[in-house]
């Protein structure tokens, strides 16, 4: 797969960085994106902008798709100028975005029975992750496919987990997005603990730095609710949208997963409070004395 | 405070592995326990065993209690042949135990007021932290006071946090304690859902470990789920009663905790199965489909 075009459909705060990425490694990338003025810098780096997702993905090897939901997703491979009217036959169609498992297994059936070949490769890491190519990615799939993507997979990421068979790179993004918001409301509700009581947060947030209540969302996203930043990083009406896929999922399979949950419910009072835009750390905030 | 005399009160899982690193280190120990049997590993290894908290404490330095719950530090401390009928004025009485934040800042008043100090010193890290004498201490008092213990806490631990005054190492471990429990159980939903949708729970463990859902429990306690093995540890009925605490400390502040109140239930619903003795991780085994 060294120096293959590459088809890239969505260039938004994720699509970007990592199409840049693939420029920089020496593929030649072929890129569509809703709103044409987020592919320029994408042109100045060398790649070639397209009309549609159908052109887009015209004699690519491999086509990504990092586009905001399930929804959008079906539409971009499977709509009117859709990337299954561009591609030949053994073209991947990798799917980065976060989508729902079931939803991911009946698009890869569909696209098996036009011989093309799918991989779901959600990711973790954020925005600066896919800046610095430290992404962590997640891969259901076949293991042959995966393998003939790694060497795309592995000029983006840090940590690439060939996890199952189709859809199961989003039942662990699932996963990942289920134990991130509980995580981040637990600190918060922690923190919060702290200065109800007259501690200082950033001693309570050092103390347990050290012990079994270590975690990546204590070091990064406790220090954002002690400075009180709330940029993002993820945004809560992502992190909310993630939530449903994965509540859904769960529902699917018949359990409840009480703690998502209350998770989801913590980032839809911020979302309606105004703060969408704000990173899903800002759950913090509703834990505030009133 | 090098090879001073130290009274220690309390040899449970915790307290006997504590002791006996500081008699490795150098210190005389005077020990007791409610259950003397206890304290025969004890005095081979050199120290003295007394009959009552009163003699064990007689002209120590530092005087530690690591006992079950508020009621019995209060009791050991303040009882008849408590500490404070055995001490010298300027000894210093330190509680590694998990008591309530308010209840130690009462007791830090009553034993200023006869000349004597009190740290609160709660430990997180368990029996295993506690055996090779790397433990996380978050302690709570006088600056000097805790510049004073420092030493015998650094044979114990190996993060060692001064917090703020009375109480705020005990505000700090109900916080280790929420946070430990909520990531425990956003864990066991996680694995919960891959297994329930058909994908190895191990391949999505490693999948998070390398992004931002990492966090000391998914790799400790996410790996006793996937083995099923639920020998403590740190014993659920324990995880509940620090969780009491801090839901009390939380509601005396005015804040409520739902993630918290949420984690406690699981563990009294794992605790009325029988599975008070289990590591408190086996509320992974609630999610299990009935």
């Amino acid at each position: 797969m060294e120096s293959a075009t590459i088809g890239f459909i969505g260039l938004g705060i994720m699509g970007q960085p990592m199409a840049l990425n693939l420029i920089k490694a020496g593929y030649r990338l072929q890129v569509y994106a809703r709103r044409p003025q987020v592919t320029q810098p994408l042109v100045d780096a060398g790649a070639k902008s397209f009309d549609s997702p159908q052109l887009a993905a015209n004699r690519a090897s491999l086509v990504i798709t990092m586009v905001a939901d399930t929804a959008d997703v079906e539409a971009v491979i499977f709509g009117q100028q859709g990337i299954i009217h561009g591609v030949s036959p053994n073209t991947i169609i990798v799917d980065m975005g976060t989508s729902s498992p079931a939803a991911t297994r009946r698009m890869a059936e569909q696209l098996e029975a036009k011989n093309l070949e799918m991989l779901d490769a959600p990711v973790s890491g954020g925005e600066q992750g896919a800046i610095d190519g430290k992404l962590s990615i997640m891969v259901g799939g076949k293991k042959t496919v995966f393998e003939t993507a790694l060497p795309v997979f592995q000029v983006l990421a840090e940590c690439i987990t060939y996890v199952g068979d189709h859809g199961a790179g989003q039942v662990a993004k699932a996963c990942n997005q289920i134990v991130a918001a509980q995580t981040i409301s637990a600190v918060a509700e922690a923190l919060s603990l702290a200065r109800a009581s007259g501690v200082d947060p950033a001693r309570v947030r050092d103390a347990l730095l050290g012990g079994f209540a270590y975690s990546k969302v204590l070091e990064i996203h406790g220090q954002r609710m002690i400075e009180s930043n709330f940029k993002p990083g993820f945004k809560a009406r992502l992190h909310a949208k993630d939530m449903r896929i994965a509540l859904t999922a769960a529902a699917e399979t018949g359990i409840s997963l009480p703690g998502a949950t209350l998770a989801l419910d913590h980032l839809e009072r911020l979302i309606e409070r105004g703060g969408a835009e704000l990173d899903s750390s800002a759950i913090a905030t509703l834990l505030e004395p009133q």
